[in-house]
């Protein structure tokens, strides 16, 4: 008989598969970014080294207001996918449903142009979750918006079109079947076992303790065993808590301690890689969802999503959940603060 | 009041939402690819210009058998994601349900090392429909196969790693959530209204034409009106059928000449840009699956998944299918036969 090539794994909440190709499994080492492509687009051009250049922000953080010496600024998205419009105009078009672009498109500019998240301090971290939160405070409120994504893509080949690193916050109408998955999958465990399906995944996680990489008083961040990507990682508060944005200033400090150390593994361990992070927190949509428990998602870009993962919406993963973990468990951060 | 930038059209069978992106809009001609990224292996070192270094085929087309000159050859993959085991063996670890990776996946090697798809006669990809087709009918009894995904990866972006034409078929036995929301879409449309939910999209699409690209007897090739992906086309057979591998021989002709037309318009039009396609039609799962309508979906690699799309499952496409469907329409193919 011949070995398993790989395992299928099930994720508690929304039912997809994942398969973790164990046969042609890659070593952790593999994923180091070898020949680094540059993306570095020079300051002279750069829209956020000239946000005079741009719209009026929304929100700045000084380190001297007085020298206009800013460090965090909000600004309305020059390209936007959503604007803020009078109505919300919700028809149809033969058999279709179509919503107009109501929403807001905001762009979260970090001071320096170089400098990466992965090699940001702590406090530096905190400044940004602040503002992340300021502004889905201020969002939320707003007439038709039901759901806030905030995301944030580093590199070319995670999709970010810019260089000088920045986050994006998106607040829009429609609540996609994706986050309705995910909403119902938690609803659903709530109702049947009277219990958070995350608070039970990361009970287990954090006695398995294979896949753990940081903890500290407030946050867990580990290599999830249902990782979509390689070196995927999640960073849960160990509380029970549906609401982002109300953090309390001592979470968002260990929240920020855990993110440094999060993308500080990846950028360090692994050479700078590619990725995406984004946030997933209850809807503000009016209903309460206490079954919910917010949580940050971080997927470097291993690989390309192709013809399988597609067509099934199966995605094979490369490495085992468990190495990536040790790998980055291993990892040191240069020290600094 | 400012003008919508984005209109959101959702989806009638997933109901997943597309952000159709007006305002920030391309011209299609803004998606030819201008630099060709070179994506072009040597032969001598190409394991599919050397199938005597890979695993004995499972089923060889020959142009002349006894000069061994064969054109189509199904060989099984060399790294499989599953593999063929006396077992299924689906047990829990922790609060996860855990499967072993039980299965088949085997490559479809075209005899040309450069010749894409898109430049394929109407009899080359008559084929490689054949291929799809046999296999499948081989693959379904398999012991624990519930599901058959047939792709092609063709580019680099797209997430091919051997630059020599080939498609995939991977056979497998789960069935994610993103298959099952999909049948379970086209099952309640079914229940509620008594109609195929494709077969109404589709006498809309014909009756409205702006987004046609091509129709013969049996199949219509057009983009439709909640693309996901710039250029994004699907094939339909026009008849309810649920059933991919009962296709007959004169509607596979039919679907060889709509497939050469989608790529070819494809190839000729946007400079051979990278795109996956894959096949969906119902599950081998020994249930019946009348409500459903095969077809196959092709996704040129315009743009990146980043932050927003991972977190919400919301795509933004930055092209009006009607406009890509148009310039398609216009692309003339080189006279061949």
């Amino acid at each position: 008989m011949k070995k398993p090539a790989s395992e299928l794994r099930q994720d508690l909440v929304s039912g997809t598969w994942v398969v973790i190709a164990t046969g042609r499994a890659k070593r952790p080492h593999a994923f180091i970014r070898e020949k680094r492509q540059k993306f570095d687009q020079p300051r002279k051009t750069c829209p956020f080294c000239h946000l005079e250049t741009q719209e009026k922000p929304v929100l700045v953080y000084y380190r001297d207001k007085k020298k206009k010496d800013w460090s965090i600024a909000v600004i309305p998205n020059k390209y936007p996918a959503f604007t803020p419009l009078k109505e919300l105009d919700d028809h149809r078009v033969g058999p279709f449903r179509v919503v107009n672009g109501v929403g807001f498109h905001e762009v979260v500019v970090m001071r320096d142009h170089r400098k990466q998240m992965g090699e940001f301090t702590v406090e530096e971290i905190e400044e940004v979750l602040k503002a992340y939160q300021e502004r889905y405070l201020a969002l939320m409120n707003q007439e038709f918006i039901n759901y806030i994504s905030i995301f944030h893509n580093h590199g070319r080949e995670a999709g970010a079109s810019i260089s000088h690193p920045h986050s994006q916050i998106i607040a829009f109408p429609v609540i996609d079947p994706d986050i309705h998955r995910s909403l119902d999958g938690s609803r659903r465990y709530w109702l049947t076992n009277h219990q958070c399906v995350h608070c039970v995944q990361l009970e287990w996680e954090r006695k398995n303790k294979k896949r753990i990489v940081f903890e500290n008083k407030n946050f867990v961040v580990f290599c999830p065993f249902v990782s979509r990507t390689a070196f995927e990682l999640r960073i849960f508060p160990k509380l029970h808590l549906p609401y982002f944005e109300k953090i309390t200033s001592e979470q968002r400090w260990d929240l920020a301690e855990a993110f440094k150390i999060a993308l500080g593994k990846l950028y360090y361990g692994l050479k700078d890689p590619a990725y995406n992070f984004f946030l997933h927190t209850a809807p503000c949509n009016g209903e309460t969802h206490d079954h919910y428990h917010w949580h940050f998602e971080i997927l470097p870009k291993t690989s390309i999503w192709a013809g399988f993962e597609l067509g099934t919406g199966i995605e094979i993963s490369t490495i085992e959940p468990e190495k990536a973990a040790e790998f980055l468990r291993k990892t040191k951060l240069p020290e600094q603060n």
